[in-house]
């Protein structure tokens, strides 16, 4: 049985984002004690509820097109209405639209609610929360007052179209075109045509409409990535009383078959078939990329939180196991009696070891999150260590929750293996996660190259710094930051680009188990002085473990990190494929 | 498109598994150089010809059970047939049963080599082996007779049946029953009863029988594991001149919905369902789980295989993906041409990795195989060696057998979640090997504590001694292999059980990675000494990489494998489970 994680949320909530003190803040104001407790409470106890329970229909069934409808299994409408009436898909949303305007560590812990419970449901509003903020932050007045409150209520969905068959992580590559109408009802507006491909939630028919943004380039624009715009092209037209209109000329024309996420319509879709698919330009034109820019950091957040979602039901489903299933005699115990698995010190080690994990990844959300609130408030330092933080977030956390769903799957031994058990599943789910939404790799490649020189180099070496500061009597924590240092120090000086991109995933992954070492040792330390006494114990054992054994190995990645790159490029490409 | 890894397997089969030197023994003396080219090429070649085009049906249809009958997609009949027929299922077995005689390394060459082009598929030999084994090794003089020459040949299959529902890890907690036959046709043979799970190719319609290897109890033997007894109960009775007689009293009741090796039928088996299923002892009353062990070593190797089978696959894969997808300009490049994905550091990074990793478990693979055969011809030492090898082998193996195949989803970015891909498949069946034939925490604890004392310590010692003295020059690994020795003087020490085993598989992959580092850096050697010119230059290239970053971050383990139980034991089961 799944139980959301509450009482760990709202530690992390309160120590890594600093909730406290984001709500002495004039536009967080709201975010006091009771509100944020309410939230927490509230959201986890829906998800756990209502969504949690279609987790495996889900799967099982996933999404079909029938007769060019997507279908969703029996009871995923009926749940996200209720997602919708009870408010949920606008906490964090900006108040002006009908959102409550609370912090974005708030929307987070929506997600992970909502992706614990059902990871590839939760797809559904993060991509609409994704669509919000390019909205927002790009659109016109009109537009936002057109879009923005059914958005923000949840009652209409959003998507990112970006991907094209030859064009996934290279954007500059993508064809779809946007030709401007000249005359008649739709003047000013565009033609819109081209396939998209790897779009999520894009159709189904929980929400009354579905709003596309959709990148696709102007007749003479520039090639590659300067020459792309964006724009919103909803499934139905929408009219100027913010009704709904008559359908659009785009349609979902195939589901892909997917490892896992069966419940999130993975869809190929097709605008203007008919030459009549109408978009509005969203920003200026040329300038789409720049627009995905600045909302890629929150969704890649939102990514790095599936880790934590997914960490956190693997390890509920593991423990569970464990403690049932009774199975061999403890190892040198006189008693011939079998004890159940969690007795065993290899199933115990895998267990902590989640545990561990999941909370570590928690606790860098809930701090990646509080960062960009502070930047929300005008706190630059902030904000650009929330920029740090980011593909920290992304790789790591999502690496981790592939590990700890494998490691769900060793608990349940042979069951495991069995998709009935569900250990399956959470395996499967994950393993998206290190890929969308630009991969670890590309997450890597920014933290060394882009991230590497914010502000000269100053953002991620205080970020560092403030670790070995504060670690102090935690040696193997302040080792570990020291040496991120002396890589990033390698890599800003006499390492070639392709030195940094070869050891770019190593290092990504030792910051960001430093940071999220840091952080449960804050938590910890506040736990000592009184916070969250329900969490005493439990937390002293994972942040432990973290530190001895998560931080120990992680060391052992610096010699991949600082490695160079010759040794990969030795061999001709052919050789290597011989 | 999968091409067989000859040139890589004939180097491990002449360096690691020192195949020229068995084959100057007399029992060997057939596995010359050109007798084992000869094999290596020709199975290669028929499993990248027959079996590898069926690996995709297998998943997407898998085995059914349709009226009582399991049925494999099309083609699998015809396929087992040509396997059959031409001698492959003979290769190592007996020669006085009918087999070729030749070195289990050769056995464990077939394996891989079927295992790479159809993992599932391999499972149907891979269990035969088994049966045969332990028939061989347990079996009377007339049940010998009976049945190995037509399971040698490969016209009857064999499944062993072990786990029930209640019994999985711990096999004295079965209950299957066996009742003497006191009169009648069957008078000194035994009626069988009960249920069993997770029977591998337990039933199916490829070969013309089904010998069925059964763990189960005989009236008033005593509890636990010490009342065991080994059963051979065929799916139809054999006749006294070896020809197939009527239907056995057993049959799969279902078969398992999996994560993978979907073409694999994993059966529900039921023994007896009318009181009339007939079996014979083999070997000794009770002595049935010894009769087990005895054949385990050598199961447990071709598991550890599979990891090589699985991570040769999801390698080749990769790369021929990496070569031909076009993707972004290189980093740093002037020239603004997007480039094969191939030519990207970090692409380029998880392929080395993939291939260095996967030539390690192979190096450690026919390393391993090699002593068993000189076990064979009656060097003990080497035998206790492979003992010792077998457990770091079958986890460490099929371990980097799931590593290399999540490696390979990313390397194949979005696509690598569209099941049509393939790498998904990949992922899913290497999942398995982690768990059966022993857990992987299984297997090191088998290593922390029998084989750790195998030999008063002697054996581990001497092989880790041996490391520490050829590696000479590569200090790393010589670093690695004495922190291995220290922390084995640890275990043996002060260490308590609880210590041993909490600690016990980061140990394992430690040991099995400074093994591996070993043989591969005794296969650069013999390169430099002119051997295999066609891997000159690939293999510099692993190996490096193997030796410089996979053993550093292998010696990050450190910390965990010395950590001790304590930590692990502070929370009580209700506390971790809160």
């Amino acid at each position: 049985m799944y139980r959301p994680a509450t009482a760990d949320q709202l530690l992390a909530l309160e120590v890594c984002a600093g909730i406290g003190e984001l709500a002495r803040s004039e536009r967080f104001a709201a975010a006091d004690a009771e509100m944020v407790t309410a939230i927490v409470e509230g959201i986890g106890a829906f998800s756990a509820g209502e969504w949690a329970p279609l987790n495996r229909i889900g799967d099982l069934e996933g999404a079909r097109l029938e007769n060019g409808v997507v279908r969703l299994p029996e009871g995923f409408a009926e749940a996200y209405a209720h997602y919708v009436d009870q408010g949920w898909n606008a906490i964090a949303a900006p108040a002006e639209w009908g959102g409550q305007g609370l912090p974005f560590a708030l929307g987070c812990n929506v997600l992970e609610n909502l992706g614990s419970a059902n990871f590839a449901f939760n797809l559904l509003p993060m991509l609409t929360t994704g669509a919000i903020d390019a909205l927002e932050q790009h659109g016109s007045e009109a537009q936002r007052a057109l879009y923005l409150p059914k958005m923000i209520s949840g009652e209409w969905s959003g998507t990112m179209n970006l991907t094209e068959p030859q064009a996934g992580s290279d954007l500059g590559a993508l064809r779809s075109a946007a030709t401007p109408i000249e005359s008649g009802d739709h003047a000013g507006k565009y033609r819109i045509s081209g396939t998209k491909i790897f779009i999520t939630w894009g159709d189904h028919e929980l929400a009354e409409n579905i709003v596309h943004l959709v990148l696709a380039r102007l007749p003479d624009s520039p090639e590659g990535s300067r020459g792309i715009s964006l724009f919103v092209v909803p499934k139905y037209l929408v009219n100027a009383d913010g009704s709904v209109g008559p359908r659009n000329d785009l349609r979902c024309v195939s589901v892909e078959h997917k490892l896992g996420i069966h419940a999130s319509p993975t869809c190929v879709m097709s605008y203007g078939d008919n030459g009549e698919c109408i978009g509005e330009l969203v920003g200026a034109p040329n300038r789409g990329l720049m627009a995905m820019f600045t909302m890629m950091n929150n969704a890649r957040i939102n990514v790095g939180n599936q880790g934590v979602q997914i960490g956190e039901r693997a390890t509920q489903a593991a423990l569970a196991y464990a403690r049932d299933r009774i199975q061999s005699v403890r190892a040198g115990s006189p008693d011939r009696k079998p004890v159940a698995i969690i007795e065993h010190p290899d199933v115990r080690r895998m267990l902590v070891r989640m545990k561990a994990l999941t909370e570590g990844a928690r606790a860098l959300l809930y701090y990646t999150a509080g960062q960009v609130d502070r930047g929300t408030l005008g706190d630059t330092e902030a904000a650009a260590r929330g920029e740090c933080l980011v593909p920290m977030l992304k790789a790591w956390g999502t690496d981790i929750g592939v590990e700890v769903a494998s490691l769900g799957v060793q608990v349940h031994g042979g069951m495991g293996f069995i998709e009935e058990t569900g250990a399956a599943q959470h395996y499967r789910d994950a393993r998206i996660a290190p890929i969308y939404e630009g991969t670890n790799g590309i997450q890597a490649a920014d933290l060394v190259t882009r991230k590497l020189g914010l502000e000269d180099g100053a953002s991620l070496d205080a970020l560092l710094g403030d670790i070995s500061r504060d670690a102090g009597e935690e040696t193997g924590l302040v080792r570990l930051a020291e040496e991120c240092r002396s890589i990033a120090d390698w890599m800003r000086g006499e390492a070639t680009l392709d030195d940094r991109l070869a050891g770019s995933v190593p290092f990504t992954t030792m910051c960001a188990v430093a940071v999220a070492g840091w952080q449960l040792l804050r938590q910890r330390r506040a736990i000592e002085q009184g916070t969250s006494p329900s969490l005493a114990a439990s937390k002293q054992v994972s942040v432990r473990y973290f530190l001895d054994h998560i931080v120990s190995e992680t060391m052992g990645l610096a010699a991949g990190a600082r490695g160079g790159s010759t040794l990969l490029y030795e061999l001709s490409n052919e050789a290597l494929c011989a």
